[in-house]
């Protein structure tokens, strides 16, 4: 490589070129860069090395300071589809930057879902001395734990495992059907349609809970010819446009912003005007799609940098955790123009 | 953390708990482990070692293991927007199946651009002894080399520094336009738009590069009249509508997927069938968007997976490095319905 043979100078400078240039022990040298407690050294010494550090651009090494520490400044980061969705890059990223902020390097690892995958990746991750690790899986659901897990602290992010007795940090899915639904109730809609996933998990009932909840505070009438369900992507959206219409509604929330994209293109073939004839309100806040759409759709956020953040917290026991041992992230309303 | 005071239990395991259980020197165990050439160990010895390591799962220390060999097993992957874009993902991706299959983790710096951040994620990369880094970028673009690279093995990826001297690994963006244009002209359109981006990118002047190369080669006339130019986004592609409908085109290439959404939701507006009245054909086969359009959008792909996992054969050597220091990844055509 071009810029290799003649750059690799600093890395190159070692513990003992510095005691040399100081006139020093190496085991002073060591005493100062790993500012060990209890050691003794001079005033003038300690100012020597320095120094020296600083003249022969001396780089200590993360790797020997780790062993000498006893432990590790890593934590690891397990997911099992970093490239199939947008959303696990803003899981790393929130774990990532609250890792740096408290001084740790994440090691990320991507799995797609194969157990022989994920335990090479945590067996990687314990031979490098993890502090810990987040599993994060890229939709909430829960999860079997890897046997091997049970070899160091764990958090699990946007899942969980009841009975496990790990913590783990999800989204508030009732709460966040519930913001859903009262965005529309506010807008003076009495008749709303829900579109929910034809997949079980917490997503499809948490966010079914949370618009009951949301139509009882608001004194509406449940019905169940409004409580429809499809495939959670546009398709599904397309394929519902019968039966919402068919329903009397004057407005919809949708299990997820890809179904609304679908909804809305049945509405336009249609000739129905996005939010004069008929309210739509999604749930994600998908990248690249909602604020997209014409017109921009009105939806609530599925906060996963948020996530992330949180599980390296609860790892590093800066957040308390609470007794349930699940924390949940509300999904704040992000207020557009299809309401 | 619950499982985290009985599970430390193989961690504790040392190496002289296992020459202990076998009957051998520390020194004789740590051959065997490190797998030193050159050190004469006795068969019985050998095989009384791998037991107890098996009986007691024992785990080596991979970092001790690193300073022992003086190199790490670490590439570093320093990405300036892990978390806007589902592209990054891509490249982490297929950095990451790569180093695996050599025996590399990889170290994942998110740097937002920022170039404090990306300074320190270097400095992190170089203290844990990287083989090398991975420089990307989420969208195809000439860079300024940040200096503290200087320091490693370098390979640029998504991204060029003319005059740098370093690797890089891009999409071929002129053989891509060429590509979608041809899907056009293959399927008998001679009167063919181009949406371009209004943003100066490699992406701009090689699409547009390729697109003139298509019409030259299927003896096609140029027309100033048929290059438009647009924001490359949905807003962009709506926009486009009048300037594609006088133009007279019965097909258009667009700039990127987002792009063809826009135009898509434009045309149904107008009541214009895709492909009966008018053919469109994407770029990027962008995740979520792309297959999921009424009717599926027709598309070339953005290798981002190659990009990542070229990235890392460049690094370790497995690939051979062409003269000019560029290597072009083929961006291959995705055939759906909207030609």
């Amino acid at each position: 490589m071009t810029n290799a043979d003649s750059g690799r100078g600093t890395a190159s400078v070692t513990m003992r070129d510095v005691a040399k240039a100081a006139g020093v022990s190496v085991a002073t040298v060591s005493h100062v860069v790993n500012d060990k407690p209890g050691a003794r050294i001079g005033d003038d010494a300690r100012k020597r090395v320095q120094d020296a550090v600083e003249a022969l651009h001396y780089r200590p090494n993360a790797l020997a300071k780790t062993l000498s520490q006893g432990s590790s400044r890593f934590i690891g980061l397990v997911a099992d589809a970093i490239a199939t969705t947008p959303f696990a890059g803003q899981i790393i990223h929130g774990a990532q930057d609250e890792a740096w902020k408290h001084g740790y390097v994440l090691l990320v690892a991507n799995t797609d879902g194969n157990a022989a995958a994920e335990n090479d990746a945590i067996a990687m991750m314990l031979e490098h001395q993890v502090r810990g690790i987040l599993y994060s899986t890229w939709y909430h659901r829960e999860i079997e734990v890897p046997p091997a897990l049970a070899n160091t602290d764990t958090v699990l992010v946007d899942c969980f495992a009841d009975g496990s007795g790990l913590p783990s940090v999800v989204p508030d899915e009732e709460l966040g059907g519930r913001t859903a639904t009262r965005e529309l109730v506010d807008a003076g809609h009495r008749r709303i349609a829900f579109i929910n996933t034809t997949t079980p998990s917490p997503a499809q009932s948490g966010r079914l809970a949370g618009y009951l909840a949301a139509l009882d505070e608001a004194g509406i009438d449940r019905d169940d010819a409004l409580v429809l369900s499809a495939a959670p992507d546009q398709e599904g959206g397309y394929a519902s446009l019968d039966a919402v219409l068919a329903s009397g509604a004057t407005a919809v929330f949708c299990h997820n912003d890809r179904v609304a994209m679908g909804l809305y293109d049945g509405l336009r073939e249609r000739g129905l005007r996005i939010p004069d004839d008929i309210a739509v309100v999604g749930f994600d806040n998908q990248d690249i799609i909602a604020a997209h759409l014409r017109p921009p759709l009105s939806t609530v956020e599925l906060p996963h940098y948020e996530l992330g953040a949180a599980g390296v917290r609860l790892l590093l026991g800066i957040d308390t955790r609470p007794a349930s041992l699940v924390s949940r992230v509300a999904c704040p309303p992000v207020r557009r123009h299809s309401i």
